[in-house]
């Protein structure tokens, strides 16, 4: 345990591969229908390249004719004119990805590379759905795309399923990068470390998308990081779906890597997270930590949350454990 | 990895030795200056009762000499006639502790065991005070009650200081129970497996305190559980001093012993302790995390958090990292 300490102190803290993947208009997007106020995607665009961010997700690429007359913000669909309109041609460092939705994602409204400000195509998957996600995954590599896969919950996948679904992906050259998504915040470190392993045979560079149900995002992400995952999703403070994920800050202020900057994260935290954060409801609260608990998606805490018994723990509770 | 989740898997969920110590009067008091309303010390008490918990914390025994007119409500002091009026003669399983600070106690005030309704004498210390603390260890043993060891601030004593200390300890048999206490919460699994193969040279058995200020206390606690540490400590919704602590609502989760019992626990935090979590500021914010990573004393977050502007974080942020 101090020789594995020794040696995180050193390349956890420097390693150059070492990415944070910023989720903040995608996965936060969730708790407002993307409808954010004018200037936050400029604002966070900008913290993002001062705080030394390598990539910024930013939003999905829904299909509108599934999603019509849903009410959603315009990054559920990231057009390519919303996103030039508010960063040019992105010159400089930060990357951008979106989010593919196996499933709610047309291909064809994916522009080839070279027409693109988008640099990685990230396809979130369930295991039933890999073969439709490969589809999307082959379409956006051959346009030129860096791609990300993303499998979605996969607590509830079987070790059988699981592993004959990682069999698949291993032969998917396409395939950049490999996601452990922990959707409902139900895994800790040993089980978090029992699916890198499996992930790792694949032959893929590994990320990790956490959940803060049990308030273990943070300590999933940095678990991981040591164990050698390279790509580390995060949200300003820990905006997202539910419980929220990794916050940004918290994940900055430990790798103490000197590409990355804490002061202009912060007070993007102080002067815009935190007044969104009161008005939506996100982050960690009991009945998240009892769908985490039981392994469920969070929409029935979600409901709970929206609704005007939003502290009524035991009658949640009740109701999540019934027969 | 898969061979210790197996192994946890087995032994963490129903190893009887493991054993929860709730500190919410003695902890989530420093958050109040112990002024706890009418009714709730007796409601914690039945909480514990109904929830399977091992020990409850019921105070501090501080010196009256020293703490003469601050204000601070009777569980600083913890008198007998005080706890009896609450619990009686605590007749079933339920054990109770308080804590005695080096330097604050005066172990004229710990009566002998058998006039007592207390269990355990939890000896807090600062690494350069252990031999007074030793002097309270001896005489809690010597009038009949367990006696634990809790090493505050762990996370700034040089490791030639803390082996030398914990050699004395290592020789010292009235010692049942030593802590690893992260008073800062500025330590991560890597750090708290470190200390705990150092700990564990002594030949006792373990306790773990964890604080939240990086939301690392559950999963710190959950770290040291699996990996060998049997007295954990939590408190009701986290509250504790700063950035508080393992909540216990989701350590009793997360054990599934079926000597826990999460229901009764979540009635109390429902009708108690999110209302006072309303009135009195404690728990994860930007301020103990910037302190956290610091690996610096919570006192000046606290401060910031108790004054107009609480989330000023970017100007908090420069002050303490100003040379």
């Amino acid at each position: 345990m101090t020789e594995a300490a020794d040696k995180s102190a050193g390349w956890v803290t420097f390693d150059p591969n070492l990415k944070i993947v910023d989720c903040t208009v995608r996965d936060g997007g969730l708790c407002n229908n993307h409808q954010f106020a004018d200037g936050f995607f400029k604002d966070m665009y900008d913290t993002c390249v001062a705080g030394g961010i390598d990539y910024m997700e930013v939003g999905y690429k829904a299909d509108k004719k599934l999603f019509a007359g849903s009410g959603c913000g315009p990054w559920k669909y990231s057009d390519e004119d919303d996103i030039r309109r508010e960063v040019g041609d992105n010159e400089g460092k930060l990357k951008l990805c979106v989010m593919a939705d196996t499933g709610r994602t047309n291909p064809s409204d994916i522009l080839p590379k070279s027409e693109s400000v988008i640099d990685m195509i990230r396809v979130a998957t369930y295991i039933h759905q890999i073969p439709a996600a490969l589809e999307i995954v082959k379409d956006a590599k051959q346009k030129g795309y860096e791609v990300a896969l993303n499998l979605m919950a996969v607590s509830t996948v079987p070790d059988f399923e699981l592993d004959n679904g990682l069999d698949v992906v291993s032969k998917v050259d396409e395939i950049d990068y490999l996601y452990v998504v922990d959707s409902f915040g139900s895994l800790y470190y040993e089980q978090i470390g029992d699916l890198i392993e499996r992930y790792a045979k694949t032959g893929k560079t590994l990320g990790i998308h956490a959940h803060n149900n049990q308030q273990l995002a943070y300590a999933n992400t940095i678990y991981a990081a040591i164990n050698g995952v390279k790509l580390l999703d995060t949200t300003m403070m820990g905006m997202g779906r539910g419980a929220g994920n990794c916050p940004t800050e918290l994940l900055v202020g430990f790798l103490k890597n000197p590409k990355f900057n804490l002061r202009p994260i912060l007070k993007f935290v102080q002067n815009t997270m935190y007044p969104l954060s009161q008005e939506v409801d996100w982050g960690y609260s009991i009945p998240y930590m009892i769908t985490g608990h039981q392994n469920e998606h969070p929409r029935t805490a979600i409901a709970l949350r929206d609704s005007d018994r939003k502290e009524d723990y035991v009658g949640f509770y009740d109701e999540i454990t019934s027969f």
